[in-house]
């Protein structure tokens, strides 16, 4: 898997960060999924090489402006670009009527089909599952009703064909059962468990996302364990009154947050243009200073910057 | 006055084109008026140097994607950035329920006084009029309320300063009500008409915008004797029956309405991204081709590109 950063900036975009949007690709044929989708997500997207037809789910936090003004443009390009594969939209209740009363004036064309689901109000709550995923959603502090995602990749297991074919089992259906760990049985009367079949390649992968919020519980309970959380921090810590004021995060609370779940990568994005300053002699706090605060609070921190990758094995 | 072309793409963005917008700005202080504002608009304001605080008006010709879903973002950034200064919103019918559908959802604060005016649906309305300006707009031919918009500079005069003094006219309103050529009298009871102390700078200028249409009288009627017409050409002629089909113009349309109007001035905008090629090797039509395509039908035509600007004296 890779996250792509589409948009690392807080409230407004800039010259050097979109609004907020983060894309999950998966390996396998450029699928990806959306984390928010502020304006001009679907310019970066053009930016980034990611096909719109790939895009199969997209999950928003909350309704402000920076992170959902890109979906009406973004659906609507879709059904221009006469895109027929499905795509599923989660987010707070008021995403249907969000989608519905803007296609109500502006009826654009789908040419696919488009699920919309609200992302269940309770905590710790299982928004999306299937054999390989399963992604929940917790509440999160903020001036409105916002939610974390986490991503769980479940454990990955190989096959031992080989082992299969010396005990004499059909290919087919019943190689299939026994990769997913089912009990099968011959003609002639032996049974065989999957579980003795298949090599464990890892324990999975968890990818956080809290998007606008303030320090809380919430997201320490997300972020439990995670391989990588991606929180924002819009201010430095001289900016914390002002964090505060708005429900969001200084470097500290961002940091904290990571501590207490005791990840393994943080992620800081959703940062205020103000610090993306191009004076860099000492003078004006800038954003090498951003990024040196956050390594003194937690030392695997990474800053996000539009367009930047990093993969998860 | 100047136009800066923001987004001369049509339907879908691309990574040489936006979709619709344009910008009149006035030599005076950095002000601009906004035609259609498709997602992206406020990213290529930034680009272009031009300050949302700035911007007074917006004419949105018609409620498709690619012509408006920029207007939410836009609005909600100049709440962000605490601007107090007005603006003014003018549209089809509906274009108040869209800007209140989507704030109901997506809350963003207002710091400003804002405008929103439905566009007379009656032929060649004035939508706007002051001392300077008239904005006009009139109905087109698309798949749904489509209207241009044609801004007359009323003819300008030069006040004549020396003459006044000579003839004992004190400096302040007096000069005020001259300037603005009307009677004056003074304590001794003479009189004087502004008209005398006024010279014509120029008979004004007119510039139309015919943003998505097919061809049609409506255009023909509003661009008469246009200094610059702004006319859409999303097709080649080659195209003419999916042009006609979608209710666009190809090349010789828009070249037809610029001709029958007599304007000195043709700019091409919305322009499909299909002739965005870059091959350029006279196998492929190509965007060279589709401007000496337009030039063949009349010389007088210019091809819009994001970013260009054009002077008007």
């Amino acid at each position: 898997m890779k996250l792509i950063f589409l948009g690392t900036g807080a409230a407004v975009p800039s010259l050097k960060r979109n609004v907020s949007s983060i894309a999950l690709c998966f390996e396998d044929s450029g699928r990806f999924w959306l984390f928010d989708c502020g304006e001009g997500t679907q310019h970066q997207l053009k930016r980034a090489s990611l096909k719109l037809s790939k895009l199969e789910k997209v999950f928003i936090s909350h309704f402000h402006g920076d992170h959902v003004f890109g979906l009406p443009g973004m659906l609507s390009s879709r059904g221009l670009e006469a895109i027929t594969e499905r795509v599923d939209i989660y987010g707070p209740r008021g995403i249907k009527s969000f989608i519905k009363e803007n296609r109500k004036i502006v009826n654009f064309h789908l040419t696919y089909e488009l699920g919309i689901q609200d992302v269940p109000a309770k905590p710790m709550s299982s928004v999306y599952e299937d054999d390989k995923f399963i992604v929940r959603s917790n509440s999160l502090k903020h001036s409105l009703i916002t939610y974390g995602f986490s991503v769980t990749r479940k454990p990955r297991y190989s096959f031992m064909v080989d082992k299969a074919r010396k005990c004499g089992i059909p290919e087919g259906p019943m190689f299939r059962d026994l990769k997913d760990r089912k009990t099968i049985k011959l003609d002639n009367g032996r049974t065989f468990d999957g579980n003795d079949f298949v090599e464990k390649i890892d324990d999975g992968r968890k990818i956080v996302y809290c998007g606008d919020t303030a320090y809380c519980k919430g997201s320490v309970e997300l972020a439990e364990g995670a391989d990588v959380l991606i929180h924002e921090a819009t201010f430095a810590k001289k900016e914390q009154e002002l964090a505060d004021r708005s429900s969001h995060s200084s470097i500290e609370d961002a940091c904290r947050v990571a501590k207490e779940a005791g990840v393994a990568q943080l992620i800081i994005t959703h940062i205020s243009p103000r610090y993306d300053t191009n004076i860099d002699d000492g003078t004006v706090y800038g954003i090498n200073d951003f990024y040196n605060e956050a390594k003194s609070f937690f030392p695997k921190t990474l800053l996000a910057k539009d367009f930047m990758e990093f993969d998860i094995a």
